[in-house]
């Protein structure tokens, strides 16, 4: 694997930029080099399915697909690819994140769609990073100290209510 | 409009045949020309998308799609397309519709999918015919003569009903 | 068809007027003349259908039905016209709008809603559009353009979004 | 009151005998004069308006409808009466009985539907015998044997369960 | 049937009053007698039990019962009466209403509650007077009137929406 | 804590006999006392309460209880002691579980039910012992010595797997 | 037993606070010693597992578990120990509490969690009461009185109503 | 990278192997070496973690793990490691997989796993193999291979069907 593949972050809506952003701040705290679009299953189809389609040649290693309702962006982009597709289902105005979720997890046999949980930005970078951590041993150790900070920082949530109580 | 407009019938798996062969029935029935495909929004999607965009040059006047699961289908050729689609949902073995339902009506705004009852083939083919009659004057008498033999057939059963009690 | 069929987009209650207004003035954007009325399937059963009854004759093409809840509206107009009517399911203060999408979309063979998302009044103007547009070249155009404007607003957030990483 | 109001057993289609005949079972057990028809919603909805506008003066005191999938005929019973409509959801062959369920009970304000459980034919029945028998002494007794065998029921098969183990 | 059975409205709790107080003041609208209690199915059974157990005896026509959660109030009322017996359930702080509208309305074979939507306090009222309106033509008048107001509201507002487009 | 407490298992039906029958096999099988009865909550709501108000002078120190659709029967038990009460949810021929589960499950505050998994059977029994063994030091043996068995039969499974791939 | 068995309440996360002091202040309310610990199934699984690994010797008779989402820590803290563990299912910002409860109670058999209500916190600390009161006859008493409390608090609010309609 | 990490199939139950072999022989047709066992979250944790937190050191790229019902096992596995974890959610006899659905995908932030579709596991393997694909140029062009036919496997069934028609 060539070094430090990037990942692609790509979000249906601009609506979606506030939970995405956590993504793209997670990866860039990795110093996982990140790119972000808007582009839309339905609105810009063609431009999604081209991204998607030159995305390995154009240094990309993970994409990351953040839509909500009949989210279809993650399925969209992971038919024309066979890198790994990460998909964020976003929950919206109504059914409290059912619909997205479904949409993007059930995808038939033949092109999977990695999904995390719904609005779960955050993990799709880490994920995004845990593969491509495969061919970087450097990004490896980041990801367990970031496991190692994770556990101190419950410990110290623990100490803390210890003492409260 | 020019007369007898076909009706594209799509499903993206031949598994879905039983189901679907309703509405190719139905839409026979009426006279309306079909011609019917398999294609899927994930395993071909470019020729799924090629065939959208060039439906409305090819005569067609609205398109049927069905599709189960993380159903992506309806959704793909109406973002291709500004012709009428319509979805069928379609029951796989987990989650008895509810996904492929969520997936195909829950549409953003600016693509719209006409959405049917799950496993509703036989709604697609009239809902496609009452799209069809408005320029095609012959079609709707065909429509009221179905509601007269619909409504006919519940008195009909009404009257044997009342009988055998 | 006659030209500039006309558009009814009935709501079951005058608390829908803030989503349903949605649909109307988007009709109005493609110059398709809009008739609006609060109707109730339970509160006014028999002028819903006497409404729909004579709505082909009266100039309409199609009926767009907005309810909540157990969301009887479009089924009740379906029932009683040939002509294609379209359900917007309304999200209310219970449930999250899942009772108005399966009361709306789940109809018996014989008589289709098409239905769009929950609180989907835009999308709901469009796939009238749509179908109207098989009957009117230059409302066709209208839609087509609209579909590029669509595009060019997502390429927009795009080049905005690059920009601000 | 007068002695011996009717009950109407309405099924939306001959296919919900099986259940619904549970119903027209017991209400003869308790000599209840009972009619059924077949009327649907969609299909007879005049028939079923015409039939439910004219109910008390036919002598009826109670309306039963059962009806599956988007399940309107209760509540178009109940917009075109003043008289108690007691609905039954059917389970169809998606979702499990949940839409006809939504559709029957979640009645806006003004036109109640008084709902059993899905395919509770038997309470539906029961129900409306509790309804009568307000006006109908002999009936409520019946009623307070039914809910003594029914005890005595219970207790047998507990002795039986006992011994069993 | 004696005049003016009384009406019994039962909540689980005193914070369920901003809803049941709806069907209070709808009953005291229609001249009905009325009688509210706050009573648990599991802090006060043996109080609720004796209620019921009474009701018929004291006056009682209908009990309504209001429950959130697991919402068993108006099961174990039914239990102890074979008066009919209404379930109002009430959406409280998770799952949005779904589990009190399911523990109310799924009740077994023997045992029926009369659902109305999960917040439905007025329809429980109207529902009730439609019951004792059987053996009380005034009150069937009272029920009639009300439905012509309701249809004259709706047209009155249609008026209002039209004049505004 | 005297030795020996019984652990009284109650349904709802005879027909929960199959599902329920485990739990009692699997409390057999740690040698515990069981008593097991078909009481309904619905049906024989009065002895149920004496049952449960009664059932800790009686030698119990456990009670479960299974029902299916608007299962009370588990909080009933439990509105009536201030015993541990373990709820079965039963799922029955519609709604795949789900009612019984929220009915069970979703108790108001002050009348806690111990809830398992629908149809979870062998869990009620294993945690009734759970309970009982906090008194029951040899019962606790029983316990660990089933988790070893578990772990064990689960590391068999394993081996054989391994071989056969 | 030995007396004075103390109770862990392990939350998830430190955000499960106000909800879970609930549990804590009734535990402490009956004067049951009480431990209380933020692990996380995921981020310190070691110390979680060690924790109820290491529980009953360390004194604790039962284990409150709550945490949100794919609410994993009670049923791996079940997994590590034979002691009774309580899972409290919390409502987190998306689909309503429902994946917490259905990850909590739908365990397999051989590992039961005894589970309350989504966000029932205060039954998870009397449901704990209840099973140590099998050992402490003081405690009984307690629940007793809590309960008789309970009712005495609806009476009044029962009498306050009264007066006030 | 090294070439041919390893890739470990982990399931919960023995009753898992029909639809886990799935996985299984695809991995195998690719070529990719691997593992398969059966652990279990709850009845063998430790071994469970151990497998996990060695993983790496052992040759493994990635893990996927298949549960059902509060399927934790998943989570559990990537609780112990920073490689990437994909999980199947197994549809087992209640519910339909949604349990299984929301306990593998709903982690909490920190610990992803990479969830496919219920019972969805060719899709895992083909996860799997994208992901290894990023460092095995040879797998990627087995991966554009497969999809290639699954293409023409599609332009296949819409060459038969057509011809049907």
């Amino acid at each position: 694997m060539t070094q430090k593949l990037k990942v692609a972050v790509i979000m249906g809506s601009d609506s979606d930029i506030p939970v995405v952003s956590q993504a793209i701040e997670r990866l860039k705290s990795f110093g996982i080099p990140v790119e972000a679009h808007v582009m839309s299953a339905h609105r810009t189809p063609e431009r999604a399915m081209a991204f998607a389609a030159a995305a390995y040649d154009n240094g990309f290693g993970v994409i990351i697909a953040a839509a909500g309702k009949a989210a279809h962006l993650a399925g969209v982009l992971a038919a024309n690819t066979t890198m790994p597709v990460i998909g964020i289902p976003i929950k919206s105005s109504t059914l409290d994140g059912l619909d997205s979720l479904l949409s993007t997890v059930q995808m038939p046999s033949g092109v999977p769609v990695a999904t995390v949980a719904i609005d779960g930005a955050e993990n799709a970078a880490i994920l995004a990073a845990q593969i491509l951590a495969l061919g970087d041993p450097e990004l490896g150790e980041k990801l367990k100290a970031m496991k190692r900070e994770m556990e101190a920082a419950v410990i110290e949530k623990d100490k803390k209510l210890s003492k409260s109580i």
